[in-house]
């Protein structure tokens, strides 16, 4: 744990340093669970968001993408249930004036229980040795038996209370179980209250007239309330599907873990209409191919897995998320779902309108099923960002922190570095920049030894550096160094393009897939 | 007029109809000044956004990019002068319930002095003749003279009661000038207060420790508060800028004229830092650079024009819009302001932080000045769309609609078209788009004649048809349509990636500027 922990850290603090992410406001000692992506950031988020775009729009002739307002009519979310039910349950702390959700205050504490039944099994091994029969134990041994089963029994309990809406018997849990407060150490509770996380504002001036708006707390309902429209004037035929990229907010009570979980945050997402009864054909496939995108990248497959819900929301009828192998262990980065034709139908019985299609094919109407794929803009940086930062020893028994982006989402393509800063090498550096930069990011660095340059170049991610020195002068050959093996080649200006090209054009990385 | 209203009515419905702007939350019957990019819209939005991002950033050494939230700390907005000083006012009548822009009433008010005077001038002109002579006109005839002078006298009161914050003058104005709802005819005015743009919302669950916040009315504020991380950690040199892309948010009482003037909008907006005393040489630079930008898209220089605005906002020392001949005349497209020192410093003694830079050249700190490019993303996707949309009369008599749109900025690039349903042409249609779908956006059609499907390709600003027929099979050579001059050429399927390209791609529209 406490090497993730570092890792952690690491990561925050590289993202601060070297221009990708800064808390927001920082002047102002910031806000809690915002960031800002910085100079380097918001390139390399950029480039994440138009990889996924090309990926899903450009590559699918069936698909077709909408930039829907965060302003939404507020009757859409009493449709999709998120006025009623997109609720965490409070409870307050009457002498610390803290607010926990209840639920968390009881995982906590059944998580106690699960350490203690853990603990005795790391004595025992320790004890047996190689002797050591853990499912044997863990069934025979009456203390490890009785903290799982408190632990059980405490988890249900509280899932039926809040399936039922029983907040008092969260209330009487908390009490049972003599849960404190982590701050104050208090056991006097108020009430358990439910908090809808949606953020709440005003449109319009007057008091009478105000209406009552929400800031979206998901894309996914910009794409169905679109639907026909889309449809319609699109010509589109089922199956197809809508992609859309762009921010939705959560007043999360505990928002944590840097970018994973922030209250304004980016999605991108496709829903895909199907005929209903296909939608299970539809949602194995979107699952295999977005696993194959995240694949793609090069981060390891060891590092994805499925997560089935067993679980499934009230609009479901499957769902699995594509877990990934974040600094804090393995959490969700993409959900898969089938939500049936739950919001469309919702969203006809709000509006009175009809949110049909006509499919020539079998010469009938009916409202399509879907198959949503929901990736968090921020979770997937975070995954590159975090997996791509490497410390390494050299041969030399040096060390460097090398970014090891995947070279098609770098920030920056290419560093181009006089070796010194006189003889004219600077103006042929620059001359090379002004005949790359129509193709790439570029930049030009000529501060500090071209070591140090090497060394900063790696810890940005950027994938190739380019070397001019006195030769250049003589034959048009520069050195360019591979920011991953670094290794030098020597080649001439004229080559330039095509090499970084090949390397980092998105066709080319598009293509591999 | 009534042609201009007419090309308007055009614009409104064609976006709607060819999959470019939606009405949001349409089927719940909109909501008032928010809209949704459709299909092809969020296609022409990204060129556009790209188009810029690509010449501010990509293209200059000196300027980088940020991409900072919505949400920012409260304070910022105490500081940039939006609590106190982001007003508009307000006027309820009584009987109507009503609320309007008190300034807005009087401003109409005016404007119909102004036509009285006009139709004077017009009578005048019919019964003169050529031999009219206006400007003595206007000088010597009283009813002119009247007209013009209680036009101006009312405007000059106005402006100085709002600068003066006398609230209690501008309603006596509009009591006097009698001015009645145009809704119920009732004079029953309330006071004029002042009301805030920004809107509102709460962070945090608890009623004690809730935060305001606000959406954020502009996106200048979030590269002030970044400037001093950008610096250090870009390790930028002065004169240098920030460029940012995202949404704003103001809550106008009178919002209309499609989404030229909308409640969440899109900023592109840059910042250039430079040594105070240097700000002037920058504002002349980058009016004439920005200016430069928006011509490179060819929608005819007639359409622009400066105006250098004579009263200026607290903040600048010098500001000019870039105007553009709207279907609804010339309105600001672009602001160029010469902003001073004034955020850095707000900033400062809001924060208690030094916001200063260390200047190597001169071996002194200061506080930069600064000069802000500021346009509207929505703005220029109305301003390219309603120029680019056309009714042509061809040789034959016969009219089609045709979106010019500049082929960088076209959503599809090219449609792929077997002339028939059979004979294997589709395969070959569908093959040719398979290799050509890395590249670039293409789509395919085969429903209509062919001609039929040149002109949906028309509406949607697609620059390419390629046409599969009969002698494809034999030779591997296609019609190539293009959608300016409809001329067609027939040239080998091998070919057709570098014409595309050539004429498409950002890259030769970012050289040829």
């Amino acid at each position: 744990m406490a090497k993730q922990d570092d890792l952690f850290k690491n990561v925050v603090s590289h993202a601060k340093e070297y221009g990708f992410i800064f808390p927001s406001s920082e002047i102002y000692d910031g806000l809690s669970a915002v960031y800002d992506y910085a100079q380097n950031g918001v390139e390399l988020k950029k480039n994440i968001r138009e990889y996924w775009w090309k990926s899903m729009v450009q590559m699918h002739e069936n698909i077709v993408g909408i930039d829907a307002a965060i302003f939404m009519h507020p009757t859409t979310w009493k449709a999709s249930g998120h006025v009623d039910a997109f609720n965490d349950p409070l409870i307050d702390n009457k002498d610390s004036k803290r607010r926990y959700r209840a639920d968390v205050l009881i995982e906590d504490y059944a998580e106690k229980l699960n350490q203690k039944a853990q603990k005795e099994i790391d004595k025992a091994r320790e004890r047996f040795g190689d002797a050591f029969d853990e499912a044997q134990f863990v069934a025979t041994n009456a203390r490890v038996i009785e903290y799982r089963s408190r632990q059980r029994e405490i988890l249900e309990r509280m899932a039926r209370s809040l399936e039922t809406e029983n907040l008092a018997d969260v209330k009487a849990l908390i009490e049972e179980l003599e849960i404190a407060c982590p701050e104050s150490g208090s056991k006097n509770w108020t009430e358990v209250r439910q908090f809808n996380l949606m953020f709440g504002t005003k449109l319009g001036a007057s008091a009478d007239s105000a209406m009552d708006l929400y800031l979206r707390p998901e894309t996914a309902q910009g794409i169905f309330v679109n639907f026909l429209n889309v449809q319609k004037t699109g010509r589109m035929k089922i199956p197809f599907g809508i992609a859309q990229t762009g921010k939705a907010f959560r007043n999360e009570i505990v928002a944590r873990q840097f970018i994973f979980r922030m209250r304004e945050f980016e999605q991108m997402e496709m829903q895909f209409f199907v005929r209903p009864g296909e939608e299970m054909k539809y949602y194995e496939y979107w699952k295999e191919t977005r696993l194959k995108w995240h694949l793609s990248l090069g981060l390891g497959k060891e590092n994805y897995r499925f997560h089935d819900h067993e679980k499934l929301a009230h609009y479901a009828n499957a769902a699995a998320d594509i877990e990934f192998n974040f600094p804090f262990g393995f959490k969700e980065l993409e959900g898969i779902h089938s939500r049936t034709d739950f919001d469309l139908k919702a969203h006809e019985s709000h509006s009175g309108k009809k949110l049909q299609y006509f499919d020539n094919e079998t010469n009938s109407s009916y409202v399509p099923y879907v198959v949503e794929t929901s990736v968090g803009l921020d979770r997937m940086f975070l995954a590159v960002f975090s997996k791509a930062l490497r410390e390494e020893t050299l041969e030399d028994g040096s060390t460097r922190t090398v970014l090891k982006l995947p070279s098609v989402l770098a920030p920056t393509k290419a560093a181009v570095l006089p070796l010194v800063k006189k003889d004219g090498l600077p103006e042929v550096a620059r001359n090379i920049i002004d005949d790359l930069k129509w193709d790439f990011n570029v930049s030009y660095d000529e501060k500090d030894a071209v070591g140090r340059r090497y060394r900063r170049q790696d810890a940005l991610g950027t994938p190739f550096c380019i070397t001019v020195d006195h030769q250049t002068l003589e034959d048009q050959t520069v050195t360019i160094r591979h920011r991953d093996s670094m290794k030098q080649d020597r080649v001439k200006i004229s080559e330039l393009r095509g090499i970084i090209s090949e390397e980092v054009s998105m066709r080319n990385w598009l293509m591999k897939m």
